[in-house]
């Protein structure tokens, strides 16, 4: 259910809606909008009659919330989150860029990518330390030690750092180190993982999984969001289809629609989405055209020598090239760099 | 087998090559490239040798043509192909936009929009006369009828016309009305029908099937191409995923993959693709960024009362808006109006 | 909408109601269940009333007819359709055994086969004298000399005989020599093919196509019956999915499915739908158990050399193996050869 | 690299082939066959060279392991795997038959059901104490206390426990009420996951994740395998697809296949697979003509009123004539209950 306050509703008449709310056995959450408290309270259906909360004082009108996500909904929350991560605001007019290794696998090679995504205007280094892979003989990541040189190649640049978290027992690990806490494709419904990030005060950036749909990945924001933490965005990554010429299907319908139905920053990432260097900056710019809230994309000094993700880097100038002409679309959506 | 011959070979020699491989049993196709004869001879591996071909007169050099598709392929026809259709060089810098309602429905209709879409800066005028319905229950078009209201109706407005063929047996009536021959998604692999349209002189443009692969569609292309006609453009209109939020899921990955295998034109049908009204526009622009040669849109001056897709036609204006739109992300990939 | 008469209802009184119907401007579908007459009126909704045609002599009830396949479904025709064709009632409690060649290769093949498959068990011959090719340049098939001999071998050994059309100017010529009209997956939806079948007295077998949904398939029957040809069987032949190491995802899902939806008799494709030797049998012998109404298998004597499909076709003898399994697994079922 | 050795070699002899091997920087696994040792050694190729360990004393001959997963592979390990938990010997002549609720919702429920399935012929109880749910509102389970009624549900009438375990920090305490640890679908590639059950001595069952390959599937097995655990058996329970009539997909052909690559056990899922209740017992059924090792089946006493799952569960009866119909067909594949 979502309650409306009405406009210049005291604070403490405010706390006493929720209170009562609460103790009918819901869990309460709430926003403001417009000058108006918008609260959501979940739980058993009818543990309140919608008429009788509307008598309420200060309730100016109640509603369902007829999604299955409540938090993530633009219903509950109209205007877009934006989400402050280093010089960057994820989900406002700026578009978010964030770049860097598929892994992280020295420091020459951190610094080295690092400053050249700064200078060609990313804001976030991208790196993983811990490595999901498919067969476990495959190189696994650093580790925390590579987290160590990520963070040390970010501050040396002015960037913040994303990296991914695998485990509900790594949180606070790559809390100390990551400015946004990533939770991969394989792992977008491990409820344990998504709790514990929602403990925790960092922005988190969901990938969608494979074959996920746009409902379960917005419940899986809404996983994190019901512990608390509201600093949530989603990033399509490429989805499983029949299709074997590109490694996924880039799926940037999502764009549009969770634009439409969440007030969540979206990111795309194009390298994991087609997994083929030369069709990455087609898709990049095809994405902020869409509306995308920002990109993430692999670059790498040395794509043929990468211990993962080799064929699907770009080059630094080829960076470089591609955000010269997102630049220009940018401003054609009303965003800009 | 590929046969280059050597720059400047007296057509007389050139003939005689093509004639020793018609001997050998192969079909033989060739285009011309920076003043080069290219041969494709396509039939029983084994009937000449490689080696034996590099020998005779003119020849430069051979290759193999290694993908299934053969005259569709980049190998054999370097550079891209364009399509003259009216006004609009499909397949060259200039944009191809190709708008009209999904189902022909009467004169006033058909001529109210023609004109919005000229006015706004269309060339070719879309509109189904014979409509492949789920359901045998489901309006079926207006048949001949409606084709000579959709000549007349882009013919009064400057516009060529594209319209469905469904069977054999309809190409010689479709092909007196319409320019460009259009072949539905549902028949992708109708095989007599591709072969039907290949004897004609007309443009054909084959949408992908739900659940092709860009290997299957180009094959399609293949078996109009072995019959004599050159002249075929492509379609992207969305794939068959688990996603049921969309219509279907437009698979914009498929235009660089396509750019890069095929010299063909490829043109984008976002109104199939999503099949949501406010989700069209952002991924027409997405489109043209990710290098589309053209868009085809379904307008229609009263969607709500429309015959058919009434759901995911834009209003007019909105389609003007979108025009704009597109005209500045052209040009940053190269492209205008 | 359906109609359905008393018991004991006088003919001249159904006739009337029928034409009443008609005149309504709808199409109208007769069958009779249980000594009451069904009687299914298609068209404009509201083009007569309910609670009217209640009113009528000899009406005893109306209900509507919710699903958007009409005459294929449960509703309209409550029991099993049963096809005769030769020696085998398809549909009933005899299993349809079909087997043969992929194609038709020649007169020796195709009489060793069916000599083969007849002792074994198999009621109807299957061979391709035209063959849908993804590929313009691999083999077509023979043609309407492969009919002759396909027909020959049948008669020689008393097989009925199924073979696919492919196209509408094609259905004349097939239905000279073959027993059941087989529509192949990649036509499942050229509506005029099914149309053209629709008018012959010949029972229709439709394969499922690729990427097409259980109701999508039964609304292509639809089609077929809807111009008056009632005996139509499906054929599951694999789906296409993200799994790449089976050629298709047999859906012996579809099974149960299809069986609760339609009166429609269901014949499994494990051949295609698997389309590795080994995993045949295994599948087959799951398609019995799951309830499937028949079988139709490649088999074929010389798989190494066969000029189509010879991976995925059974040697004579292990097509006699499987063939005594199933009788068994018949019977648990309530089924026999 | 696969090492095979010399029937008849002295055990100090093979443990100095396999201390050569670790010390070559691989990981060594070793298995016996035929009275041969097999002994898999995983690492960087090149690491030792092939002709020279074919000349170490008693190694017989080397070959290489090409599949991705090894320990999981045929080629190491050629004999069916049999996993012994209480009276069942899963993956021998022993069809194995798991069954319960989804969820354990308290005593009188697990007792009831549990007698249930034990006086059926089931040998193991399954039922889920912690549930993963796609949305945080949803009832999760009962937690530790669920654990320990179905633990005494089970022992009440001689049954081995399967229940899910969702998180890595969890593995120690299911393993404390489960005989087998049940790896989810939304799991199967929570790598921190897998590898804390490879650290145990419980049976694994890996549930197949919703859009996984059959290849990806077995490399999860593998994750556990690489710890030591080689008790692992996998869990066909439906695949995501575009079809959405059922719940999911159920991909039988998975079991032959499985069956070829791997010496691993399957079981299938029909509940999940097909997620209609009169739809589980065909695709039981088939599950055994395909040749599956066993089964685990959702049954509850009162499935109107159950807290998940519901509509897919089973009546006690008819689980009854399931298992009735199961023990005929398992004869046909050299089975038994």
């Amino acid at each position: 259910m979502l309650v409306l306050l009405k406009a210049g509703t005291p604070e403490s008449v405010a706390s006493d809606v929720m209170t009562r709310l609460r103790m009918a056995g819901l869990a309460v959450h709430r926003t403001d909008h417009d000058g108006q408290a918008r609260i959501a309270a979940i739980g058993e259906p009818g543990a309140v009659k919608f008429d009788e909360v509307e008598k309420w004082p200060g309730v100016e009108a109640t509603q369902k919330l007829s999604r299955p996500f409540k938090l993530a909904s633009r219903a509950f929350h109209p205007q877009d989150t934006i989400i402050q991560v280093g010089r960057c605001s994820i989900g406002s007019e700026q578009l978010a860029l964030m770049a860097g290794p598929c892994s992280v696998e020295g420091e020459a090679q951190a610094f080295t990518i690092a400053e050249a995504v700064a200078k060609a205007g990313a804001t976030v280094l991208r790196g993983g330390a811990f490595k999901p892979r498919t067969s476990p003989y495959a190189f696994q990541g650093l580790g925390e030690e590579g987290l160590k040189i990520l963070r040390r190649a970010a501050d040396a640049f002015g960037l913040a750092v994303v990296s991914e978290v695998m485990d509900s027992q790594q949180v606070g690990l790559l809390a100390r180190y990551s400015d946004i806490l990533q939770i991969g494709a394989r792992n977008m419904q491990n409820y344990a993982l998504l709790r514990e990030v929602g403990h925790t005060d960092k922005p988190v950036m969901i990938k969608r999984g494979l074959s996920s749909t746009i409902e379960e990945w917005l419940l899986s924001a809404e996983h994190v969001m019901a512990q608390g933490n509201r600093q949530v965005m989603l990033c399509e990554r490429g989805i499983r289809t029949f299709e074997t010429y590109t490694r996924n299907t880039l799926d940037l319908n999502a764009v549009p629609v969770v634009k439409e139905l969440s007030h969540l920053p979206i990111i795309v990432d194009p390298s994991h989405g087609v997994g083929i260097r030369n069709k990455i900056a087609p898709m990049a710019r095809a994405a902020v055209a869409a509306g995308a809230d920002g990109l993430i994309i692999e670059v790498h000094n040395d794509p043929d020598h990468a211990l993962s993700d080799g064929a699907q880097s770009l080059y630094p100038t080829q960076f470089d090239e591609l955000v010269a002409q997102i630049r220009t679309i940018a401003e054609v959506v009303g965003r800009r760099l």
